[in-house]
């Protein structure tokens, strides 16, 4: 499938998408969303997380405000997703930032298998027990660590595995494909990686390959490319992101910068 | 009273809403409450959900991500709210979508007397027993189905109705008013329901009637056509819309587009 | 420093700031703070908050949308961040809505040393006991009654006092500094003293002084002017007003307004 197929797909399914995000980001998330053409749902409850699952094509989890009993809900819509073959996925956010984190990243990995985990490479880094900030994302051979850790982690983790920066890397175990779109003044909008990893969910739903989440990538990279043409400020920045994820169509094969 | 007195009414009372709303709308509902000229409070804790609805001109409660601590504190500010006789208005955000929803709607039903229920059709007719995926919003007579479950609902539940859709219906149970204002953008910006639903609790207050919910209605769909005729893309339209709620004013009749 | 070294500053440090913040305002924080050049992180659990602030350069705590368990984790962010000598900084939401309020502010601010107390003039008269409905901002002899409040206040609970308002005071229990940069369209916009509370946060990180505090509100004022000279609309002006807090550079020192 070409970019348009993939868009034409999404908007055709309207993906429902169950996201167990944080509260800081939860509006966004359902924004882009909405902007791109799928359907959010938020359920924190334990009395429905699974049974919400169930209804869903797809299912985000997202440790950003984790509580604990928001992580039991998350426990059970995981095995929902599992027993259903639903897509499930991962944001490890902040992982390194606290032994609650790990010691639950550690739980919902031991007890459900994830199609796909996205985070930024210090996150992933994390999860594979390397010390990151000892290491650092300049450390040496540059842009191979990446590539190389996007490999490790999907062989370890037996899924899909995504890293954000720059270039974008996404791994399989076998191959790698890089993402070149995008805008460092992305980073400048809190949950645009959140928002990412729910896009990933609504993609995987459409297609569960290697190819779809570099697709994701790339067309959540072309919205940024977008937007910075129309602002290099934040707020409105962000503004005019919702409306790209919207308006994306027709794509310029030319536009998409993948690497292999 | 006609749009103009609603709004300087709305405006010198500055009528104070608690809001017990989705985590995922909250900061959207506050800031479209304050842009209308109308006062947000946001209070979940089962200490003082009671006392806050207290204080207030109106209590709007909204089921989008309920959990069991929240719904304790919301039977406390709906008994709260009927003892002070203030309205209590009720969003039964995809009611449908679980059994823990609708089994905590059915006692939040039992337990305090709403003084509107407000939300699409599919969740308007699940409070009703009505299947309402296999009967669909376009079966055989179309317009008329919806019209009839506003006024159906408003017997069975001894309250107003209200059903959100390309037209609005507005019940008392006896009469049905019909708002053709707005425009489907807003479905595609989160909380733009739960928006609204806090906008009749502020319209509640100023005046309880069947004709002030019609009027919020068409309001608020004003709004939306103003913000339309600014933007057709979701980022930047909901921008446009916070706007257009302040500067609402001096409204052309002509602009109320109202049916029976 | 001047307000450009001060901003340098910042932007060097991108300081940490823990916030345990309303779930009402938690994007517009986090959006807020990034675009000043600060880190944002907001964590609930009592698993993790006393961690979480440890890594940090300062917390904020705020009560407006409080529970039971997030006053729990507060309790201990505080402990922590009075431990590890960081700035800790307080925003008594609401506080004389209800009797849970103010016997957890009653609470926190026994079992922990803030460093900044900033609210409006009823948040901070309550936290006196003063019957602030009854004596009124406009009583008597006006201005005086605001600066007298954040001295006294300040004396009261040892630590920097910010009353927000038309004009800001700011006092340390001996000087008082006034602050007329902003404009009352930022009460329009939900948050946006809870953005303030963060900022000042940021701002302790990089110089815990009163001259801080006061240059914090006179920038975060002066990004309010810029952007209401965009927009008089409070969508829009929200906007425009993460641009300016991104772009602030190169302030003219005519541009500050600060009073004795």
């Amino acid at each position: 499938m070409d970019a348009d197929a993939y868009l034409r797909s999404l908007r055709a399914t309207a993906p429902l998408v169950h996201n167990m995000t944080n509260q800081v980001v939860a509006n966004f998330v359902a924004n882009g969303l909405l902007a791109l053409g799928a359907s959010p749902i938020m359920a924190y409850a334990e009395e429905e997380s699974a049974e919400i699952t169930a209804i869903c094509h797809a299912t985000a989890l997202n440790i950003g405000t984790l509580t604990s009993p928001v992580f039991h809900s998350m426990l059970l819509a995981g095995r929902s997703a599992n027993e259903h073959g639903h897509p499930l996925v991962l944001d490890p956010v902040g992982v390194g930032a606290s032994d609650y984190r790990q010691k639950s990243i550690e739980r919902l990995l031991s007890t459900t298998e994830m199609t796909l985990i996205r985070g930024n490479a210090g996150e992933i880094a994390t999860l594979c027990g390397i010390q990151w900030a000892a290491k650092g994302v300049d450390s040496g051979d540059g842009q191979y660590d990446l590539k190389q850790l996007a490999m490790e982690a999907a062989q370890r983790f037996n899924c899909l595995i995504a890293i954000s920066g720059q270039t974008d890397w996404i791994s399989d175990g076998q191959r790698v494909i890089g993402v070149e779109n995008g805008q460092p003044l992305m980073t400048t909008v809190t949950g645009m990686g959140c928002l990412l990893t729910a896009v990933c969910a609504a993609f995987l739903s459409v297609d569960n390959s290697l190819e779809s989440i570099a697709m994701a990538h790339a067309l959540y990279g072309i919205a940024g490319d977008k937007a910075f043409e129309q602002s290099r400020l934040p707020g409105s920045f962000q503004m005019h992101f919702l409306d790209q994820l919207y308006a994306l169509s027709g794509i310029d094969q030319a536009r998409i910068k993948m690497i292999q």
